[in-house]
């Protein structure tokens, strides 16, 4: 499975029109689910353990979507298999009146992961350049109403670009997902969060009036895509129509960015090395003696 | 007193022997310690109210100097007549454990004042280009090593540079101050750390093996101010051999820096307004009896 024609290029012209929302004709799903999807988890797992013991590169992993696309599953079923020590996830909400009182970025700088750590950011910088550009939130924040001129968007790409490249100096791999559903499968979710009880707590009545803004979105989101997506930092623009499509499509993304950064166990200092035949005869010298007459 | 010729411009080559670190022969000390300097605390009081009263600006200071150049004299005499609550001062040590899991910026970020309020580093997110460049701490850093070439410190002067546009883009103004004091009156501070009991608490050894540096902390300074001196977040290079002159030289910058942001307090909306009256009558009305009659 080639992901490239997911990924969005570098000043590429997004038409989210042009993108699949469904699966690709030729993706086999009892061949992805019952094979290449365990292959993958092993695979990170194995990944995950080297990134954590070499401990000088993160991976960040940015979710964006529209409600019901799906994040949340994405999270459940790609990286559960990976041992909680070296994850964090950072979910974004509304922002509080202390997040408020700085700057957008502050809380996301936050919460980037330590080094040796993967890090899932469960909506992210990004809602700073949709939900607010798409309700003008920027007007009614608390930014200097002299400093929300016509150019604040291309300031937040340009402010954006120039934070991921920083990260990316400093050893952080950044990959970022658009979980691309359909208007007709957003509809079919939110009406079965509203017939099924289990499902009740997931249901906002607010998802439904941003519906209404679905156009809005979708071009605030091609803008963004085209405006941020980087040779460094791409976006991958992933068909959400088919949950477990869209499972697979990611867990091989982030395979890949772990197998491109290629994390190695670090080698002991030759000193160290040395010492190794010197330590080993002590512990053994302290073997309790009924193990020795054993 | 014209603040101008302290200030590095954009792109300046800068030569630190030609900035002096004495008072200059025109300066009455009487005149600005019982009088300019009064006047200036007088009104960073009244704008700091107006800045917090505002919530939407927020001033962050940046100090730097070699040891005993007086950063922490600036800070008790320039910064004490502000109200707490509406200042934060944050040192800037060593790197903790998990201070170094992360990029350089992000204990500097996470630091930045909230709007409304004032920020002094007490060295800062410059010892990533100054001590780090001195002594090359960045090659047995945690950063990736494949990650740390030639250009890292031109790279770093770029990420601190754009750190701080997005800073001033989101609401932030940034002056930064670097006390420049000749070999010989550190030579004397030292010296009277030494020999004044009082003084013991404040010197380390260290400080004289770091003497030793002194010309290549010269040339890391010179370079840093060259590369991250903006407009719009300049530095100053402030004489410090005279404390009192230093202490006025930042103070009357600081004054300016607020001036600029010109703060205001906000105005009641006009329905709020519209029911002042209101309010009032009913305030009255709950006036208690013995009042009424006394």
């Amino acid at each position: 499975m080639n992901l490239n024609r997911y990924m969005v290029l570098e000043n590429e012209k997004v038409d989210l029109g042009e993108y699949p929302t469904r699966r690709d004709a030729a993706a086999d799903r009892k061949e992805i689910e019952e094979k290449l999807m365990t292959d993958n988890l092993e695979a990170m797992s194995d990944l995950q353990e080297r990134l954590y013991a070499d401990n000088t590169y993160a991976l960040l992993i940015v979710l964006q979507a529209m409600d019901a696309a799906g994040k949340d599953g994405i999270i459940k079923h790609v990286m559960t298999g990976l041992n909680p020590q070296g994850v964090k996830v950072a979910s974004f909400k509304v922002p509080s009146s202390e997040e408020n009182d700085h700057d957008y970025l502050w809380r996301i700088h936050k919460a980037i992961p330590p080094r040796g750590e993967i890090g899932i950011f469960n909506r992210s910088h990004y809602e700073d350049v949709i939900v607010a550009r798409v309700h003008d939130l920027v007007r009614v924040s608390q930014i200097p109403g002299e400093l929300v001129g016509d150019d604040i968007w291309d300031e937040r790409y340009a402010q954006i670009r120039n934070f991921e490249t920083h990260l990316a100096q400093n050893g952080y791999k950044i990959i970022k997902f658009f979980l691309h559903i359909s208007q007709e499968e957003q509809r079919e979710r939110l009406l079965d969060r509203i017939n099924q009880e289990d499902k009740h707590w997931k249901f906002s009545s607010g998802d439904i009036e941003e519906r209404k803004y679905w156009d809005e979105y979708m071009r605030a989101y091609e803008i963004m895509l085209q405006k941020t997506s980087t040779r460094q930092s791409p976006w991958y623009v992933i068909p959400g129509d088919n949950k477990w499509y869209a499972r697979y499509l990611v867990s091989l993304a982030v395979r890949h960015a772990l197998e491109e950064i290629n994390p190695q166990y670090p080698q002991l200092a030759p000193a160290e090395k040395d010492r190794l035949a010197e330590c080993r005869a002590l512990l053994e010298s302290q073997a309790p003696n009924e193990a020795k007459n054993g």
